[in-house]
């Protein structure tokens, strides 16, 4: 059940640190109990690690805190569509709901692409809801890209 | 050009140390110059992270000692076929060559599953060989799971 925007809106503040870090501006959050875990944002340049997506870090963060690799009472927020990499992850992980910002057609492995959760073999599928903050998570991602365009180094 | 299976016994070392561990036995390698630059095996359990597969955690260490999140000039061989998160951290960093041993039907995303670099929007797709020592490779994986069956806490 849906309760509020609040969580994602945390997940924005994330995503905007990571903008201002010149890093993919993608924030995530994961919740228990009603209540907040994990925050991280995209950390590839600053980590030097292609695979430091907010999802990834987040959902660490969250195993380490609970002492688990199972993580089938929390909730994901994150404002980007998740590529297949981090919907894998939540795959493994067993989140039971994951929320997204904007929809992403390049990367995005839940309604584009591979459609992940979709796959017959997917082992784990989380309740899905997309578009949650839309406006603000599409136009933090579309401003950053734009002001890139024509500069190199553009990595996800 | 895939000069002898040197590397995949390299892997194959890793994975019976995570086997050892209790740890799904998937090891992998990175090869940058001919030569190894980066080692590991699932730690999912000893690191408490569902995102530890060998894979993963040798990307990280290469892109560490390189100082570059791309890893273009680099090869992988790995014991097991990747699944999607590893798959898609294979296309973010670039990897030129991907070797890798057994398939696996149930989470493997190259010849099984979403086929992740079939796919229209992977930015990236390397040289694919599967079926690398194939024989050792999917003895130490179907060993380990005949031992687990029946066991509680089956997690790759």
């Amino acid at each position: 059940m849906y309760k509020g925007n609040a969580f994602m809106v945390a997940a924005l503040e994330e995503a905007m640190k990571a903008g201002q870090n010149d890093e993919v501006p993608v924030g995530a959050v994961i919740t228990y109990n009603g209540a907040i875990i994990s925050q991280s944002h995209n950390l590839v340049r600053k980590n030097m690690d292609p695979t430091a997506h907010a999802e990834v870090l987040c959902i660490r963060a969250a195993s380490q805190k609970l002492s688990s690799y199972y993580l089938d009472e929390c909730d994901i927020y994150v404002t980007l569509e998740p590529c297949a990499m981090c919907a894998q992850a939540i795959a493994f992980s067993k989140i039971k709901r994951l929320y997204f910002g904007a929809y992403d057609e390049k990367f995005g492995a839940i309604e584009n692409g591979v459609r992940l959760f979709n796959a017959p073999i997917s082992n784990h599928k989380p309740e899905i809801y997309g578009g949650i903050e839309q406006e603000k998570t599409t136009e933090i991602i579309q401003t950053f890209f734009s002001n890139k365009r024509g500069r190199a180094g553009i990595l996800l």
